[in-house]
């Protein structure tokens, strides 16, 4: 276990490997080449927004997801037409896909309208899904699902030989991927603007689970789960 | 006025048109035909998820966006690229682009894994934006302004020339657009799944505004504004 340690923090501790796509290219965003911050934001997050093209044009869908340190999960019909239009097609560049997370943090509120920005993390990653099938399937569905509701995974009844065949689940290398993250004030107060005598500041934004509700046909006598309790966040 | 006020009551009770792209395919989801949900969903938020396609592939990049009855307002250098890619291979359909402005309100959880899904509000409009220029960009610029900040732009110093050149701005018709909004309970009450005993129920999600934040170097007394108080949501 010593050398997995070892193995996972070197991990952690590497850089991403910058291509044409996750090559930074704007300013005030900082882009991060760092493998732990990658992690962090898909860690903080379950809902992706999936980017494939489907008939020459892009089309963008929310799917839930789930990530561990090398591979991302999701599923999504959308993608799976995606998949087999391009091997009708034979065109391999068509099944690229896009999968990027974001979390809004913030509205960055500066003395003038164009220096107003957002505070965000935001995870871009790149490649072509592979189809998951068996024990790889049902692994890929157990990191998903304890992603978007952790515990439930042991809690709920898992799926059966029918709902694994109903169900597709996709895997994406980490292989490409770019992390911006963008925090902090504005940073208009050494320049003339500041003698404007107007507020500045950021106002965070931040997403809060509230009570669990039962679902109204609920049994008599089953109680609220402590892991379901110990989502609330607010 | 009153002449105006029906036409856009029609335009808000009218059916959005329905292509190959915006028909719906799945199930639990409620596809919605509605402009007025469409409207609903566009109002509730200011960040979408821009898809575009680059060099064949997809890319999808979140940007703010502002948006009137007819009318979605973005910028984005992506997007530009994207355009001018598209204009120098002569082809139409590479400037197409898909943007999806997605609000996760709660997580479903049914008794089974397989059950499990998320309660969200989801609007994807498709198109082929347009360059904004002079008057127009200056108030789509506004109108983006507004939905991300409401006062700024009376409050804040507007842009000037240099800062409108250094701007790009993208109008994408809300023409061709579809809705999806899932509400509610988990849907296994009446099958075996019922009888494990098991608690099921959703638990709402929400975005909320914290305090503001006044940036370090702010000058001695300047207040905090009503219309930025008034974002505080939490």
């Amino acid at each position: 276990m010593g050398n997995e340690n070892r193995r996972m923090e070197e991990w952690k501790m590497s850089e991403l490997a910058v291509t044409e796509r996750t090559r930074h290219r704007r300013m005030r965003e900082n882009g991060s080449v760092r493998r732990a911050d990658l992690d962090a934001v898909l860690a903080a997050g379950f809902v992706c927004h999936l980017g494939v093209v489907v008939g020459g044009a892009p089309m963008v869908v929310p799917t839930v997801y789930g990530a561990t340190a090398d591979t991302l999960y999701f599923h999504g019909s959308v993608a799976s037409r995606s998949l087999q239009q391009a091997a009708e097609a034979g065109a391999a560049g068509a099944a690229e896909m896009c999968v990027t997370v974001t979390h809004v943090d913030g509205l960055v509120l500066a003395r003038s309208v164009f220096e107003h920005s957002v505070n965000y993390r935001c995870a871009m990653v790149y490649g072509v899904p592979r189809v998951l099938a068996d024990e790889e399937k049902l692994e890929g569905l157990r990191v998903l699902s304890e992603q978007c509701a952790p515990g439930q995974w042991d809690y709920a009844r898992r799926p059966n030989r029918k709902e694994l065949a109903a169900t597709t689940l996709l895997a994406l290398d980490l292989a490409e991927a770019s992390v911006k993250i963008s925090v902090g004030p504005p940073d208009d107060g050494d320049g003339p603007d500041a003698e404007l005598g107007l507020w500045a500041g950021n106002v965070p934004i931040r997403t809060v689970f509230d009570a669990p509700v039962a679902t109204p046909d609920l049994a008599d006598g089953i109680t609220l789960p402590d892991h379901i309790a110990a989502l609330r966040s607010v």
